[in-house]
């Protein structure tokens, strides 16, 4: 059976990437990689929409979540974690882990959290050192306002940490346009790479802070990978050379195809994935700030998300995502993000159709796939909302 | 040109492995992978022989190490690192950074620290939890003698603390049976992978160590790894699962071939690289106790290293790595590790001759080749030694 990938990562490889994974090793140290390094360098800014360095680590995400916490604080400083989902509660693990003072505001999962909000809750925490947020909470499918909340943080002297592990290269995030301190992201998302690489740039101030600070990490030394990367385009240790070879390849699909286009076609997918979803009269749960990779659908009372997502998988090769935390077997999350078009979108709301009457009988409208495709193709035209750019 | 990578690591892969490599993302999450998770864990179990749980970490060989001692022992505690390289110098770097006392043995570059030292030097250190070492240490060449050292520290209370990173698949370091308290490697050296994935198992005792000292660590959580592992062959946190994927490919063609054979080829592999470079009249830098992977080899004075080893790699397509530190220059690190054979090290002696004849006008007997094919004939004949076994 032909399998179709439809989880919020890891995402299917494009042929190209694929044949790159495949190549034999190179040495690290030596000049060929050193310069496909440098090259990288100037795609992951241009990706990033910074002139700051952005540093590959030989980890994943979360790992890259780590380096940010342990260099950007020291222990015992405030931090508010923005809490609305199964990531948001993961900084607040990692900043407790770390020893900081970590301030909780929590978020309904499928509601994105609001300035207005933000500003409220600082006042209890005058002394918070900075934000740590999700640009996309991949439990939920929700977008946080970053663009809004950089505008607020870039005022004062609060850092904005953003996960951009669901976002980078699937929805608009330029860091320095914006004014983010911290943005991260993952290879295995919008990037269409296996795990195992992960990225982080700071903003000019936010490694004033880190020189500040000095502080004491040895596998997620920012400053030393830093110096490493801007002296000769190396890494402090041995990094994840085909992962890194993959990556290269990955940018040159992106320059080709440009970001407008890229973000146009993540937009054009979300808004089938949704119309499809409510075509066949499922309720979504991220309402009006919903991320562009993937679709979160809430199902209905009665059915077995585990039993819908099993019959999905084995009947039709769909394999998408359930809920996580209290939200286990409630929901289903297709992912759309990367290597996927208009059909494989297609066929995950088929497989949903199908796993619904399955497991509790639902039935849509018959013309759900058509409704899907006209929004696909209206939104494709039209493009994303200026607001959102 | 047709390239042949003699580093020491990353090593050239098996074309078997390149092609799982290249294979379409599968969810971690989902049965099919996990199942591969549990099958790799049989199979790391037998690599590293042991009946503990053998953990994958998504990182470098360096970040397993940071594990190491970020789980295995308190800030303030004292260890004893044995520094005979540039890796032993890192032990104690890992250390410092994680606020140990750092008690450091140096010992020459080029040669094994014996027991007897070891034991005279913890005398200065009675209050010593540890011992940080490296089986292979791969900047000079070095094989340490892991099996009489553990029959000392698991009399005691002492953790031995094992990097193996350019010793397990290589040569022998059975865990259980020598008594090694933790054992770890990187994917890129024996394994025949790229880098990004690292592996670490402990004892019995390291496990009970562990637990009472309670670590706060995030990334590199072992217990929660261990847990994750043990209840449903899962990892904390996303991991490189293509690399993962290879890794199963690898553990198969290691069972294919049966451990004893993997080691008898290395072993006269390394035979032959170091008759060779005898019969040029070079001078061997680990004489008496030499890993299986690498063969360090001193340069006559006057000849630049750098010069040298950019003629072999751009006159015959033979790349080998130079010294590191004090070494810089002055040696040639020959590996032979992996996935090469005799024909490859017979490319690598070739190229190491007229490099030398380039740069300073050495020049060997005719028959060095010869000579070299000898001894490997014979060493794949009689096999290792025992008491290295």
């Amino acid at each position: 059976m032909k399998t179709r990938l439809l989880t919020p990562g890891p995402t299917p490889l494009p042929e190209e990437v694929r044949l790159t994974l495949a190549m034999d090793m190179v040495h690290h140290r030596k000049e060929g990689f050193t310069a496909l390094l440098g090259e990288i360098q100037q795609g992951l800014k241009w990706l990033f929409g910074t002139e700051q360095p952005v540093i590959p680590l030989t980890c994943s995400g979360t790992g890259a979540m780590t380096a940010a916490v342990g260099n950007l604080f020291k222990p015992g400083e405030q931090v508010l974690v923005i809490e609305g989902g199964k990531f948001g509660e993961r900084w607040g693990e990692i900043a407790g882990t770390h020893g900081l003072d970590c301030a909780v505001m929590t978020v309904p999962w499928g509601k994105a959290v609001t300035v207005e909000h933000v500003e409220t809750a600082l006042k209890n925490y005058p002394d918070a050192k900075g934000i740590l947020i999700q640009a996309s909470e991949t439990s939920t499918g929700v977008l946080h306002p970053i663009k809004e909340l950089a505008a607020f943080t870039r005022e004062r002297d609060l850092m904005l940490v953003v996960d951009g592990i669901s976002a980078v290269g699937i929805s608009p995030c330029p860091m320095d346009e914006w004014g983010i301190d911290c943005l991260l992201t993952g290879s295995q998302k919008g990037l269409m790479l296996p795990p195992g690489l992960a990225f982080i740039a700071l903003s000019e101030r936010a490694w004033k802070r880190v020189e500040e600070i000095k502080p004491r990490n040895f596998y997620f030394n920012l400053l030393g990978e830093r110096a490493k990367i801007m002296v000769n385009n190396q890494t402090n240790f041995t990094p994840a050379i085909n992962l890194l070879m993959g990556l290269s390849t990955c940018l040159d699909l992106f320059q080709e195809r440009t970001m407008e286009e890229v973000f146009r076609t993540q937009w054009a997918l979300t808004q089938m994935a949704r119309a499809g979803a409510k075509a066949l009269g499922l309720e979504l749960l991220a309402k009006d700030h919903y991320t562009w990779g993937l679709t979160s659908i809430r199902l209905p009372a009665g059915v077995d998300g585990a039993v819908l997502l099993k019959a999905c998988a084995e009947r039709y090769g769909v394999v998408m995502a359930g809920g996580q935390g209290h939200l286990k077997g409630r929901i289903v999350r297709m992912g759309h993000m990367g290597h996927v078009d208009f059909a494989d979108v297609m066929a995950g709301l088929y497989a949903l159709a199908q796993g619904l009457k399955l497991t509790g009988g639902h039935s849509g409208s018959r013309d759900y796939l058509e409704r899907a495709m006209e929004a696909f193709e209206t939104s494709l035209a039209d493009g994303p909302p200026a607001d959102l750019c």
